[in-house]
């Protein structure tokens, strides 16, 4: 599309806004904007309610249901040190969002110091490395805590290195990094050995109190054969930088997205002073929800197993957007990645031309996440990025979302050309 | 005992420490420390695994499994209201802790401010009015935020109000107060309508932005005829001072301890600045839990029907620890209050001889909450004040813990006489 004429183009406009204004009588009313488990996905965990049959002891014969036991029961800490391939003693299990524990351990961080208030970013300036695309929760953690955030970009083996090597050798101020190292949201891309090993060397160059907010969201979502992720704790005790990884997961695309339980994995320093800090607003997380899910899935395999039946319900959704990109789009106009597994697919337009599509989609009834939305501060420097989230909607309804997507992106296009031609 | 001459107090003390060394040689290991439901009343609620039978949509047809709903389901914010006699646009249900809600709202309130930067409390020194003997976490968060306590008395019908509106009058750096205000933590007592009253006018002559963190945590732990309470949202909003209540309360002494539900009510306008703070934090709260819970307890009637069901679990166990401290101590030696509901007996010594009582009971087997603890920074300044949590321990167990209690109350106080007296 990209060398045709003035003429052609508007022809080829007429042609996409005449399918355009169909799709729009349709009044349809769909939505691509959230990661959500779809009801069928939900319905894998529906026997988490009851499975305990009046018995809520745990192994250790605590009573789940009274207070106490910030770290979590043990068979729970057993199943997260597993599942994130650390030692019991390095992990603790929370609530239902691994998104609190970031925010409390940035937030304590920021105000309170990681090794006591001499430490606390917020007395002097605080800036945070944020691979882009990224996740906008992560963003607006930092703009909250008034971390400034310097975007760094995401290649196909994880952040350009080089780049944040030099960031960070040359700026005290930096005082950690946000990565998602497995199916990275939004562009599905994992993290090579070799760019996890240079993050777990990060802190021999960086400032003191460096930290790696490893969100390992996406650790087990695999689609079919498991990219495989090295073991960054493992790494960083080699190098003696296990206080600057701070690994958080949880089970909220697993079982329930609002009612599972979370998991953050550190040094053992560090998990006893967080908790210390904790103990101040809690008496302890929901334990009789733990127990739950340790009924559930006793180990990993039982994990693997149900983590397959997500995959049988995800995968034809991915299929089905990436086939209608493929047939709708040419590939001189877009570009976008091809996940074996998480929850999200990046897709990049032409300079300026990612809002334009949000827009015309939401006037056609079908709602993206915002442009800009996968940038610090909101802010897509060149306007392409489009966070794609393919589970939440039955397979009909994804399929006239696309329908509509490829349709908008076309038209942006051409109107796009169109526009720069005239100048 | 106080008019007992010397030959006599040793005479004393010599049969004390006989009994006293006989319980020692019991090896008890009992636990008098933390007001935990016991097992008898957490199993009153054990149909809540397995109640929703596959159901998990709320009444509004939210799917509970899925993100969102950062305010709680709607069934449960009308719970809410209805228990806290607000409305529901005044209420927002969260997770398991009520005072993860309270340690929040401060924590934004120091560090971001309530309405916005410029009334963040840490821009100045921030004070904080603390009823004594009180709640040791209320404190303790005081504390962590580096907010100064000012103890004021604790009266039969709540805190002293003529020193509270005192000192709010003429220190501007005084930016709330602590109140537990029906059956008091530790004493039992219920706030009288006129302290209830003059608390809500307040902030009429307070600094801006004065919050009453009313932490109504025994709101319907009656043991038989409920003790009136005033409505402070109803006075608050008569002499417009909403904007400064912050009323919370939990299911944790009424369902699960750790798993059970908590609300927060206030101003709606207060209700959307926190949780546009906790957005940054959370997606929301483990929805399954709320509609259990909902399933469980309806209405008002269910909730007053399962207290009652607490109430004569707990009432036998005030009961034996009141009549073994009236028949075995000396009212010129102690006093202690009769709570008709809550979890707590407050208890004072003479001066000097609290912690005594502790050491010596420790040393006995058996574990009291640390005298000091129901004061500010841990520092009862008279030594005097130590709170008994009854409802833990099985009757047989509690029996002997107040067989140990009285020994060592009469022992410490003829040991600390004789000091007195040597002088």
């Amino acid at each position: 599309m990209l060398e045709y004429s003035k003429e052609k183009l508007l022809i080829l406009e007429q042609q996409l806004l005449e399918k355009y204004h169909q799709l729009q009588s349709e009044n349809l009313q769909l939505d691509l904007t959230r990661g959500k488990p779809s009801a069928t996905q939900l319905e894998l965990s529906n026997v988490l309610d009851g499975i305990l049959a009046g018995d809520y002891l745990s192994d250790d014969g605590t009573d789940t249901r009274n207070y106490g036991g910030l770290d979590g029961i043990p068979e729970m800490k057993q199943f997260g040190a597993d599942l994130l391939e650390v030692q019991p003693s390095e992990v603790m299990v929370s609530g239902n969002s691994s998104l609190t524990l970031m925010y409390l351990y940035l937030m304590i961080a920021t105000f309170f110091g990681v090794r006591g208030e001499k430490s606390a970013w917020n007395r002097e300036e605080s800036k945070f490395i944020c691979v882009v695309p990224g996740y906008d929760r992560h963003f607006s953690i930092c703009e909250e805590l008034k971390i400034q955030m310097i975007p760094v970009p995401m290649k196909n083996d994880g952040p350009d290195m080089n780049i944040v090597e030099d960031l960070i050798k040359n700026d005290p101020t930096i005082k950690g990094m946000w990565c998602v190292p497995k199916y990275s949201n939004p562009t599905g891309n994992t993290y090579s050995e070799q760019v996890v090993d240079r993050i777990a060397k990060l802190p021999k160059v960086s400032a003191p109190y460096f930290r790696v907010m490893w969100d390992n969201a996406y650790i087990v979502h695999d689609f079919g054969e498991p990219q495989p992720l090295a073991n960054i704790m493992d790494k960083a005790r080699e190098y003696g930088t296990l206080d600057s990884m701070i690994v958080t997961a949880s089970t909220s695309k697993i079982t329930f997205a609002g009612a599972g339980i979370s998991f953050l994995a550190t040094s053992p320093e560090n998990l006893a002073l967080f908790k210390k800090r904790l103990s101040m607003m809690t008496i302890g997380p929901n334990k009789v929800n733990q127990l739950r899910h340790y009924k559930f899935l006793p180990d990993l395999n039982a994990l693997r197993n149900h983590m397959q039946k997500h995959a049988k319900i995800i995968k034809p959704k991915f299929d089905l957007v990436l086939d209608s990109l493929k047939q709708g789009i040419d590939p001189s106009i877009a570009s976008w990645t091809t996940p074996q597994g998480g929850y999200f697919i990046s897709f990049d337009t032409l300079e300026g031309v990612a809002t334009k599509v949000v827009n015309l989609s939401k006037n056609a009834g079908v709602k993206l996440t915002p442009a800009g939305a996968t940038w610090p501060y909101q802010k897509d420097p060149k306007d392409t990025n489009i966070r794609i989230a393919p589970t939440l909607p039955p397979l009909a309804e994804l399929k006239k979302s696309m329908e509509v997507f490829v349709v908008c992106v076309n038209l942006a296009t051409v109107q796009q050309r169109l526009t720069t031609k005239h100048h």
